[in-house]
């Protein structure tokens, strides 16, 4: 039995990036970049005007001067001029300064009649200019190579002039539930059979993580139709199972996936002990317990970093913070746990959390009401109520 | 002018839920349930075992016993017989229990050779069984209306056997940049012209917020283009425009859309003072400045509620948390004020929030690498490092 970090670190081991794909810009959300993106152009290309006001130069710009108004240049419609002493040019936001200008006039500062203005408020040089290159140069990178696009990020890009993104091609993750026991949502349920959960809650983990799910039909306990069915995972990016209960998973995948190279098949942890993982032919495998929430837990502490690292990210632990215990915790014993857990602000404003008091790991109704899990380490000893612990937020990940 | 939290509730109140649409459980995920999803079976339908080992009558179980092993039921093959005193039956995880027995010998507290188990270990009545309904029962509610589907409420779904799901329909938003300056990436720019950002950054902000954006084509700065995009507007949920700087874009605005009627047009913001809101026939109209940063801002505090509003959800501000400031800040004036800021882990564990020197709102490359917006409320007093300050999120959010 190896710890959970140990069995992390080797599940991440071998995974690479997927290879690139070139996404329009509009489907580029949420997508990992796949290389450097560099800035096309200047922005803004030339000086420009950060008001709305007048240009002119600044020696003419003291307070009760009378300028000439030579013209009017709105944005998207530059003066071509160039501006003289004692002249001034109508200006907006974003407007392109006239060679000859090095000040802006405010709109507010300015009295302005017929194609005369007077100065009230003197100008300084530069004052209200945004001088070229102020956001970006072109060249600059924008966006480094690894990131996952936000909202901003695909703003800036658009701002850079690129229609196209060379990305990550989103990691395939083909998923297969085992049981003789399992129905699809909907479908006729064998005697003593049971709805199967697994699949599609996985594949629900593999999209929040930005992943493609492939949801394999259901393969009954026996090895032919195991063996068929890994077989589908032939070409896929990673290849997950979630086993029926009702043989020793071991057992049944050593004898039915002939090509599988076991790397473990424990793991110190709970819920989740029975987690596999090895490497069928060029797939890598992870096979996750039977059980609903050691499925689910296996899949946010195994497979949201594997995904990522798959996506072109750098594939660590899900994020944990710290927690305020509202209530005391028992020691743990030698496998590290993760307690499902409601968050709640306390009075100065600490993050609270309480244990649920049933942990079953057949109780998917308390993992779907659970704000976050309580990571307890092996040999963790008793805690008081206040004492500060680690948990994973399954809110804020949308898992 | 009217505050931040006044704008933001007359933009929210109007705005009801979609109305729902069927869609498969396996493309349920992030979006938001229309109606209560009840269980369709109870969870576990019967007792079942928690563990390997043997189900037999609790009276048996008494250290040093030998039982009579009848047979072999594993998941999904439940044995129809009724045990008898001194018989035991081979069970396993998710085991329906046999009529007769009410405890469970764990294996490896069993001695098994041939037709015979010893028991090595007492038992006791009901331990290691789990009843059944202890997940759910059918009729319970699993999940409430309003609820934005995780991964986990997809598994809970699935094991109460719902194949489809009534969930709201992703609001439409058209999003409209105005502007004679404006080419969309990769197109042939004009004379002083700039590349159109905001349209596909506000695009990724809706999509990221679960809604569906329409991106118009370029609408010039004219009254008929105005008009004619529109009346494109019509039939979707929300309408965005974000305004080109070469026109007072509430002028435009008025002459343009004949028919709209204007609720407020400025709001104490910084950046994004001239935010217009109003009703163009049955559609909510939301106009956003033109600058890149004040667009993308806008959106978060603005657009982002407004499509959970529309979504099915509370829609309530963006979520804010405290941090604590790593350098001082000066006083803010009459406008609520969005810093961008970057945050770090302080020594002890907190958050330290630090905003960049250059508050430009044409800095979209500033915007793109900040980590949060520390708001400063109107006449918010100078703070001093150390001072704890509200703050948005912005890489928690995807956003």
């Amino acid at each position: 039995m190896i710890s959970l970090e140990q069995a992390r670190a080797r599940i991440l081991a071998p995974l690479r990036a997927t290879a690139a794909e070139v996404v329009a810009l509009s489907e580029a959300w949420g997508r990992v970049a796949a290389v450097p993106v560099r800035a096309r152009l200047t922005q803004p290309p030339r000086d420009v005007s950060a008001m709305d006001g007048f240009a002119l130069c600044a020696a003419d710009g003291r307070l009760g001067a009378v300028l000439r108004v030579v013209g009017s240049a709105p944005a998207g419609h530059p003066w071509e001029g160039t501006l003289r002493p004692g002249e001034a040019l109508r200006i907006f936001t974003g407007s392109i300064m006239p060679a000859g200008a090095d000040a802006v006039l405010l709109q507010e500062d300015a009295e302005f009649a017929g194609a005369r203005v007077t100065v009230q408020e003197a100008v300084a040089v530069g004052r209200w200019i945004r001088p070229a290159g102020q956001d970006f140069a072109s060249g600059d990178v924008l966006v480094q190579a690894g990131k996952r696009l936000n909202s901003r990020d695909i703003g800036l890009i658009a701002a850079g002039n690129h229609p196209w993104l060379s990305v990550h091609r989103r990691p395939r993750v083909a998923i297969l539930a085992t049981g003789d026991e399992i129905a699809l949502p909907g479908e006729p349920i064998p005697a003593g059979g049971i709805v199967s959960s697994n699949s599609h809650a996985l594949a629900a983990l593999v999209r929040a993580c930005g992943g493609e799910p492939v949801v394999l039909p259901v393969a009954p306990d026996d090895p032919a139709s195991l063996a068929a069915a890994a077989a589908a995972a032939s070409g896929m990016d990673m290849f997950v199972t979630t086993g029926g209960a009702s043989v020793g998973q071991h057992d049944l995948v050593q004898s039915a996936l002939g090509g599988l190279q076991v790397d473990f098949w424990t793991v110190a942890m709970r819920p989740g002990k029975p987690v596999i993982h090895g490497q069928l032919g060029d797939v890598p495998m992870l096979g996750l317990p039977g059980n609903p929430v050691s499925s689910l837990i296996c899949g946010i502490v195994f497979l949201l970093p594997a995904i990522e690292r798959l996506s072109g990210l750098p594939g660590e632990a899900p994020p944990v913070v710290q927690a305020t215990l509202a209530a005391p915790l028992g020691a743990n014993d030698q496998r590290a746990d993760h307690l499902r857990a409601t968050l709640a602000e306390g009075p100065d404003g600490a993050l609270l959390v309480t244990a649920f008091a049933r942990q079953d790991s057949a109780m998917l109704g308390v993992l779907a009401r659970a704000d976050a899990l309580i990571l307890r380490p092996p040999h963790a000893p008793a805690l008081a109520a206040g004492a500060s612990v680690p948990i994973i937020r399954l809110d804020a990940l949308g898992l």
